[in-house]
């Protein structure tokens, strides 16, 4: 068989294999915003049946033996044919039947947590976590390596080529930092700042709209809609986003919607002419999370974003239901989201408690993985070190260890790439600081032209073409650390509150 | 193997087939409803994807072998296993190749008719047609056996064990009677009722789910979204009926969603024991047709059940905004919905045109499987045969051939089972009349509850336990012909007409 007739067939399996990775991204997507209560069950095995199918075609032996064939592919090519041996690599170590019943409880457990959630009922949530946790101890066993442990393993599905160990050294570096500025934070003891008003749900989801628009998302291949939990699926020609609506703080609705539209633009912008191929996928999820948490933080957040959005608000939100941006000025405005204070929640907490969740998060899953911390002793656990590490007792199981989804989707691994992404988001402001002399006039007039081509360029056209790391290294100029993350929240801090 | 050991086997390959069935008319159903502009490409390579893991499943050899294995399964059991090898027979005739094309090409194809339609421009729709006959003729090749043609094969996919032949002998004595009372009624020239006033979109859509409720829809168990066609897709817990608003027209979204309603309380009323398998799915298309024309015509448009319909539309449709029934009373309504003039859309026919849209269509598509007429001459054959038999003139392909969905869906052999599906519901209605003497009360009353326990223990629960003609003739105590439809059209539109 000739090189070029095995890559066109590796291609073919690898298009099919990502088409069904969007069935199963889209299956979710639906799982939270629309499907009715008793679809529950037949979803589970809708999920099972189409993760059974992706795992046949990955498992196929074909796919290794055409793999071999195709050792002297070029370019974007070259990339497609390593990601099909890596996937075929993964998937062949994996029992057909233990992939399926991954699928299957993942899509039943959300389920079961969203019911334990809103009852704050560990309890009624622990028997479904154990299983979850035993399937995923299960899979890591097959994954795992001479010098690749169970938990890198599931790592290296979320974040390739980056092991637990190199993150406890970055992050080892960065809590320091970021404890040490919430003290300095506290210790000034500034008034968290209010919201006066009512925003219309409509209302708000339509500025939502409009200044998605603003941050680049393409309403023409893409939908937004309401879920209990903000979210981002599907690639290119369909992206779904979901927010949320609060009536009484709009914030919360339109910096979930900068979050999630971050990574819309980010699939809406990889290269179509590797649609469905590794190449025209995303890098790993925390150049994902890179893209959400600067559109979110970096840019949403920033004094000269807050102006435009003043304005946006008041228009946006004003009219005879009182509303506007619920704040006196811009000014006030940029405090407001700038707010710091320790919280429950991780999806609400300010950008310098956010990673210590995280961090936690981690440290909490890889002793569920390694079997050093049963899922009996999980909320106990997780209330001690919440206490430790932020000073409060946690009130309720709500408040705590059912606050996320991820565990009950079987998502192990998952969590640090939050942390890595907010290590490279701080990279890339930093570069697009340097590179975007008038960054700040642009934000204050609401044009994110110049960010989006800076982006589009160096990290959404690049898909796969080189290892995460080394994408973020070249986006930036410099292998990326955590010290611009720590500089952005420092210099950001001291100015609002004279530090 | 022993037997038992087959048969686990086999209903465990059965319920990733049923799955990913649903899977795929998910993806249909998202398609008509909330997908974006630009999700089109992707969405047929996800339809592709997921056709063709059903493909590989259906046509692996060991399916065959299992079935072998299993000759001795009893009950529902023997039914799974004899679908299995059927599945399996005509999969295993089908390349995977051709029959991910077909699915490919049918997903595209909805998106270029959808167009097309729009700007009734046959032209711009013949060549994706002509790649959809070409590919559904070479399926029909694939699939033909000695004494089972290509159209029969095609057909034997919607109404298992049927044939065209048959079909024509018993459309040929149905349309005599259908041609004449036409005649009748057209002689008399009762003038066609009209409506008055608005119908606020949001509350006809209100009255819609209340009433569907009253039809038995279990609003836990599934949806009710707005598109451009009305239709149901999905099964069981997870059953979604789509319909569409006039906000002149009331009687359009009533009447569309009572038709969908009685598909989708037919799937909500599987056997859940047999869930995703075949003994506990429908029986054929012309089964669900029956139950879907049944609740729209035979109950919806009964002059009983008009009392009842009077009454919620003045409280649904009323208030400030005008509304209410828009008649004046509940049998001017009666008269109203029963109202017959020769049309040129098949879904806004009366009962008494609407067979005669369909054995058009069954005429039209055999010639174009036969290879007796080409896509190129199919508009001129549409017209010419339209005015043979409506005495119209065709004013626009809108209103002609690019009309219906289903040839740009590739659904070659399904428009006769909706003729074959009125026979079936003519017959039921006969055989509820007989066994719930009072239903005109119950009717009145808006109590559907008899007529779906008549349904459920005779149709819904049986699956596909017996051959559709088969479950039908057990259903009523006869073997079913076209006799009891024509009866009751014949002794309908006697009454409301004098004849």
């Amino acid at each position: 068989m000739d090189a070029i007739a095995a890559y066109d067939e590796i291609s073919a399996r690898l298009r099919r294999i990502g088409a069904l990775e969007q069935v199963a991204g889209f299956l979710n997507w639906d799982q939270e915003t629309q499907m009715p209560p008793k679809g529950g069950a037949q979803r589970a095995e809708q999920a099972a049946a189409v993760a059974s199918a992706i795992h046949d075609l990955a498992a196929d032996p074909r796919l290794g033996e055409l793999v071999a064939f195709a050792a002297t592919a070029q370019g974007p090519d070259a990339v497609n044919v390593a990601e099909a041996g890596r996937l075929h690599r993964r998937a062949a170590k994996v029992p057909p039947a233990l992939a399926a019943d991954l699928a299957r409880t993942a899509s039943l457990g959300q389920e079961v947590w969203i019911a334990a959630r809103a009852a704050s009922d560990f309890a009624a949530f622990a028997p479904t976590l154990e299983r979850i946790v035993a399937l995923k101890r299960a899979e890591a066993e097959c994954l795992a390596e001479p010098g690749v442990g169970g938990y890198d393993a599931l790592l290296d599905g979320f974040e390739p080529g980056t092991t637990a160990a190199e993150l406890d050294t970055i992050f080892s570096r960065l809590r320091p930092g970021l404890v040490e500025l919430a003290g300095r934070i506290a210790a000034k003891g500034a008034p968290v700042p209010t919201v006066a008003g009512r925003f219309p749900a409509a209302a708000q989801m339509a500025l939502a709209k409009k200044l998605g628009g603003d941050f680049g998302f393409d309403w023409q291949a893409g939908r937004l809609d309401l879920a209990v939990h903000p979210s981002c699926s599907g690639s290119a020609g369909d992206v779904r986003i979901t927010t949320r609506v609060d009536e009484a703080d709009p914030q919360d609705c339109l910096y979930s919607t900068f979050h999630e539209v971050g990574h819309a633009v980010y699939e809406q912008g990889l290269d179509p002419a590797q649609a469905l191929l590794p190449a025209g996928m995303h890098a790993s999820m925390a150049v994902h999370e890179s893209q959400s948490r600067l559109f979110e933080n970096q840019i949403g957040r920033s004094r000269a974003f807050c102006r435009f959005l003043f304005g946006e608000m008041q228009a946006g939100l004003g009219g005879e239901n009182g509303g506007g941006a619920g704040v006196v000025d811009a000014d006030a405005l940029w405090r407001l989201v700038n707010a710091v204070a320790p919280g429950f929640i991780r999806t609400e907490s300010d950008e310098v408690h956010y990673n210590l969740h995280i961090l936690m998060r981690f440290d909490l899953e890889r002793a569920l993985i390694a079997g050093s911390l049963a899922v009996a002793d999980l909320e106990a656990a997780w209330n001690e070190r919440f206490l430790a590490d932020f000073g409060q007792a946690v009130p309720d199981a709500r408040r705590g260890v059912l606050q996320d989804v991820h565990w009950s989707a079987g998502l192990f691994g998952y969590f640090p790439t939050y942390t890595l992404g907010n290590i490279y988001a701080g990279e890339i402001h930093a570069a697009l600081r340097r590179d975007i002399p008038d960054l700040d006039d642009r934000l204050t007039a609401g044009d994110l032209g110049a960010v989006l081509a800076w982006l589009g360029a160096r990290i959404d056209r690049r898909g796969r073409m080189v290892p995460p790391r080394q994408l973020i290294a070249e986006a930036v100029g410099h292998e990326p650390d955590e010290r611009a993350l720590l500089d952005y929240l420092g210099s950001k801090y001291a100015g609002l509150h004279d530090l």
